[in-house]
């Protein structure tokens, strides 16, 4: 049984999984909805199409087996071999004695994952890869997700290319939607319910658009990370209300924070929306659903597809994006996924090595808000508090030693009223004690607190977080009379160029993948944490000061908003080398990250402000200027893949239920030609132990040119290369090399280091080494 | 005795002027400031300058009538030929008996006057005079002003040229101002208070910075429309608080509203700051400060000077600004004013004929609410509320019979308490309704009135001012029963495109000007209400939500903020056109102005909706593209300036005043050689009434060109024009031609028409022709 990852969207909290077992509670009893894989080799010639053949079989099932009169859902061509439907376990049970079934699987449903970004990635339209790739111009990026709001102006096509002429993909009638919002910019637009609808789940205009429309509002975040285009008008958008036909301009900014011009990474390319996220009352979303709408993007032609949602770990023959993505990586469609927000260790989505898998970084962007004490002191704290508000001399209220201890708990109305409540209690849950605060009449609030966990959207009375470590100044101060005051607090500041930046967000799942642990994951690391993006403009998701709040732009955390950025940057990648394949974009993002900070020290780890490895953050943090030059690739086919999957000792059922065929060949080598090195020495036995990876790599650079190896080896181990010096004479000549991996019992449970090629035309082609040991 | 002009700021709604009595009295019994006019020409040669000889004409007044230590202000070279000197009526009469004596003047005080402009008025990147004109480059604007706010992004350098070598000003220190703040930017910056202080005064901390600082943010505003640079970083501005070392960023909006890039109208001229305008506790400012901070300027080396400021109407040779002004011009530096602030005919301020006369004008941008009642009519009003609100499903309060008598002005407060209040007397002040209605504890307004007057920052609560020919079905709605509700309100909405625009501010100065009627006043009109500007950002101007609010931009509306935009407009047909004189420069803007608004009818009047005259907007829209290029001019130098003051029939002392200069001629020639017509015949006795008017157009073309009279005849009279054909073979060829009005008893009071040259290549060099009867 299969579960969805579940994925915190706009929070930057965690939301924690939802059960399975409370959702396939929702299921009718008599019929359930399955995934049933067939062997298309063995339809009848009769059958036009494999869709006729689908409906027939489920038709001739017995007839007193039947109960519900519309059971076919969607029959899938490209993403697996087979359809869903809904069947009795008497249905089902006569379907797999078919000769052409192969697996069965039961629905399941899951929720969702969830812009000063291009420039904190380098974009620039001086030089780089922007106006190399034309913006990504041509490109179509599919993204699978909640829906768009066609009227943000992220997505007016100002300045776009028309659809390009192989587009089979179109815009559908639906709820509060018409082909006619689509532009040369939103050239797609669909939406997948039936697996919802078949659980029973009503999709009713009380809980979300029946149509592409977003109702949410995650989805057009993540389209416009990926593809958003500049406004019409330079620094504010225009944008069109449903029920009205004025251009009403705003400016794109969370409330005043983060202003500017909200931009995606590739604002030339094409964007596809495939909803397939439904809020409906229960916030369920169903795999069928999710397949059908990666199966029609993959037949409307899209060249990168975007996915900030997950399926909870299976194994790969189970693991329907990890199947859809296969077919998808064989027409050459490069697939984007958000690595989940789980924050553990091998805690891994989306990790099947044809994905990109995406993890959160933050950026070198805060929200803050600056306090001074009546005597003088001067500090600085997080707020998200959406107004730009200036508090001069306030009583401060720090409480009576009763409920001191309880930090702001508990808070008497009469003494709090019209005042500033100090919060000093950094164990208490920071949104309880702003409940608090906010029912307590009083004016504004300071939390001291170690990890800044007070979310976006609690922010609806002027609160700062300032860290504990001035807790002893402040309630120094605090306690010297009853008579003591905030001499000014100001808020709506956004400081840029803080640092360390990136760090890898605190939520952002850490491999290894538990699932296939011999590669290396996550990939990459992209902005996942404060990011602007297009939302819903017609919905408060904000309050403050009594009032609720609206916006068109705001910020959401999650890597969710990480997988766009990549999904962006595949674009402009593809947009320059257009006969690239998959795995070669993925190799030159991947050997081109950045491993340093803004400090030029290794990322951290937000979590705990330490070093992090290669299991937090790949490669790095994608460097799109570099990806368009890496001087070498680290190619793969989907034979390789095959290969790869042919040493995972899967049944040959399992095998061609993952490659859509019964015909295939092992060529018995198995070792993957990734750019990232993982090797687990957690069942070593003898006193020293040894891995050898085999690599090929392809010059793509324009010139003859010979690379060196360069080392950074961990203590404890040796690695060799051999050989270590490779010399291209033209282009697209390929060499193999292998690396040595030779580590003694007594190593760190987590070691890193890299393997460079160095050319002397400045490609610096960089690989992560992971060492494990148990 | 002289009065300044006060001026609104910020304000939309008029600032009554302050009486100059009220003032008189600050002034201490026993010596008073005098400006003394002398006669430069009678120096002794052992002089070594004017200021050592004004200083010991000072000292060597009898010592039995010194009475205080410092008594000598200024030394004015350029304005005048002169100083100014605190003098016991002793002293002076002592004064008054030397041959270089020519006048004197009492001090006065008085009070200042008070962007998506760019795009409006035409100027953008890809053509035009921007690019031609390098966006101002090397072009420096003085403002003279509150001062400036030199942190603002507004004046950050980036791009800028060097400071030009003949720049010969400075940036003084003071406080909170240090020379390290300027930058190639802001190149100049000083302050002018000895006036003020010596009027006793007090330039203390508590009211304004003793320095060239921006208290108010008048100054700042001003500085930024003519000449703010863009932002470092598109779309966002950097600010560096005083005492703070780190990055702010802020948006350049107006609490959200008009949110973009705040960019000046010459964003490559460098800006210097005199300022002469303080916010001491009783607000005034000292014309001996004003001649003093235009003195410096022209010493200096400004190109431009803009005054949004002016001197209540005397005539010019008691007028400092006229006086002042004709000194910059007779060194080809362009002088640019507000026209006012008083609405009303006839009170045009500044209005010299050296002098460039600036109306406001509204922009086609609009800061909207929209309303939809439980009965779903929708409805669109004018609010400046500083928050994104929504507002869904609230009880609408319509309030008793008697309290509807009184529209808002009592409201029982258990009755409104979280409702929204519909205030239907249109008769009542608005500002005095507000107030009522946030005491009554009321979550939101409607407001009916016909002139939409509430002052921006008055919107302390959501309210929506619609107008009254929406009453009736609002009413009907809120009768139906006690039961009615507003669906949905949504606040924040800024609208562009919005027409007619411009209208003429309902509070712009109206000509014919009282001091010289026989020039058109205002020259020009220019955006001048809901400009944003810079402004001081760490104090709160507007209060929302019971929270003070603060910004680094803001809307602000006034001539004051229309002649800023003029201006910078100078600077760049001056960049262009280096050779040009200040008659010149006006002409070009004057003949290319634009006559019709955005609906292509004849410019309206804000006031009452009806069409406009030129006595409100002069010659029209300015129109920079077209200024570049104005085929012919209509040039003047001092010595036309000259002969005009003779007609005027000064005495011989009054003529030496202005002139500076005991020596000069007149030619008999009293007929200005001014781009505009205005014709009065009130004293019209005959039955056929005539004038001429001689005019010499100069051909800045750079074709030979031949030029035919169009003639806009306004009914009743009959508009001749001798030759009605010009020929210029070659470029700077003069020719004369002469419009002669005749007009018979029986004609409106006020009519106009239009002279309009026409040329083979595109050129209309237009002219309005007003006639008055009385």
């Amino acid at each position: 049984m299969t579960r969805f990852l579940s994925s915190s969207v706009f929070l930057v909290q965690l939301i924690m999984l939802l059960p399975w077992l409370s959702i396939a509670s929702l299921e009718p009893k008599k019929s359930q909805t399955y995934i049933i894989h067939m062997d298309h080799s063995l339809k009848p010639e009769h059958f036009s199409n494999h869709e006729s053949w689908h409906q027939h079989t489920v038709k001739s099932l017995s007839s007193a087996c039947v109960e519900d009169k519309e059971t076919f859902l969607y029959s899938y061509t490209h993403v697996m071999h087979g359809f869903s439907a809904k069947l009795t376990s008497c249905q089902l049970a006569e379907l797999e004695k078919l000769p052409a079934h192969i697996t069965t699987y039961k629905e399941s449903f899951g929720k969702m994952f969830t812009t000063h970004t291009p420039r904190f990635l380098g974009l620039n339209r001086g030089s780089g890869i922007w106006p190399t790739a034309s913006y990504g111009k041509d490109a179509i990026i599919g993204v699978i997700d909640t829906g768009i709001w066609p009227e943000s102006e992220s997505f007016n096509d100002k300045g776009m290319s028309e659809v390009p002429s192989r587009w089979k993909g179109k815009c559908e009638n639906g709820t509060a939607f018409s082909p006619s919002l689509c532009n040369n910019k939103l050239i797609g637009a669909r939406s997948f319910s039936k697996g919802l609808q078949a659980a029973g789940i009503n999709i009713s205009t009380e809980y979300d658009f029946d149509s592409a429309r977003d109702y949410f509002g995650h989805g057009s975040h993540t389209s416009s990370t990926a593809a958003g285009n500049e406004g019409r008008n330079q620094g504010s958008r225009v944008l069109t209300m449903v029920t009205k036909t004025c251009n009403y301009v705003y400016g794109a900014s969370h409330f005043g924070y983060a202003n500017g011009v909200a931009k995606g990474i590739a604002p030339r390319a094409h964007l596809a929306m495939y909803k397939v996220l439904w809020l409906s009352d229960t916030e369920v979303s169903a795999a069928t659903d999710v397949l059908a709408g990666m199966d029609q993007a993959i037949s409307d032609g899209v060249d990168i597809m975007s996915l900030s949602l997950g399926f909870d770990n299976t194994p790969l023959f189970k693991d329907v994006i990890a199947i859809a993505s296969l077919s998808a990586i064989e027409k050459g469609i490069v697939v984007v996924c958000a690595a989940g927000n789980d924050a553990a260790p091998a805690s891994i989505h989306n990790g099947a090595p044809w994905i990109m898998t995406v993890g959160a970084g933050t950026l070198d962007r805060s929200y803050i808000a600056t306090l001074e004490l009546g005597n003088g002191l001067n500090f600085e704290g997080t707020s998200y508090f959406p107004m730009s508000v200036s508090i001069t001399n306030r009583h401060l209220y720090y409480g009576s030693n009763d409920t001191r201890v309880g930090g702001c708990k508990y808070l008497p109305r009469d003494q709090v009223k019209g005042k500033v409540v100090l919060c000093d209690d950094s164990n208490l849950d920071l949104n309880g004690q702003m409940q608090t605060v906010i029912l307590s009449g009083a004016y504004a609030a300071i939390f001291l607190s170690e990890s800044l966990l007070l979310d976006p959207e609690e922010y609806s009375l002027p609160g700062v977080v300032l860290h504990t470590r001035y807790a002893k100044a402040i309630k120094e101060y605090a306690t010297t009379s009853n008579n003591t005051i905030v001499k000014s607090m100001r808020f709506g500041l956004t400081k840029t160029g803080t640092g360390p930046a990136p760090q890898v967000a605190y939520f952002s799942s850490r491999g290894p993948d538990p699932i296939t642990p011999s590669v290396l994951k996550p990939d990459i690391l992209a902005p996942g944490v404060d990011v602007l993006g297009a939302v819903r403009p017609d919905v408060s998701y904000i309050e403050a000061g009594r009032y609720e709040l609206v916006s068109n732009y705001m910020l959401m955390s999650g890597t969710s908003m990480a997988a766009p950025h990549v999904a962006g940057i595949a674009a402009l990648v593809k947009a320059v080398h257009r006969d690239w394949s998959p795995a070669a974009i993925r190799s030159a993002m991947v050997t081109t990250a950045t491993k340093t900070d803004n400090t030029l020290g290794t990322i951290r780890d937000q979590w705990n402000g330490e070093i992090a490895t290669p299991l937090a953050f790949g490669a790095g943090l994608v460097n799109p200027n570099g990806a368009m030059d890496p001087g070498l690739i680290y190619d793969m086919g989907p034979q390789d893949y095959i290969n790869f999957l042919c040493g995972l000792g899967y049944t040959a059922t399992q095998m061609s239920t993952i490659l859509r065929s019964s015909q295939w060949s092992c060529e018995n080598r198995t070792d993957l030609n990734y750019p990232t090195f993982i090797a687990n020495f957690s069942n070593q036995t003898t006193l020293l132990s040894e891995k050898q990876f085999t690599r090929t790599v392809r010059n793509v650079g324009d010139h003859a040119s010979t690379y060196r190896a360069s080392l950074k080896v961990p203590p404890g181990m040796i690695l060799e290369v051999e050989p270590n010096t490779i010399k291209f004479t033209n282009k697209y000549q390929e060499q193999k090399f292998v690396l040595t991996i030779r580590v003694g019992q007594h190593i760190p449970k987590v070691n890193y280091g890299y393997l460079e090629w160095i050319d002397e035309h400045n490609h610096i082609v960089s690989s992560p080494i992971v060492v494990l040991k148990d």
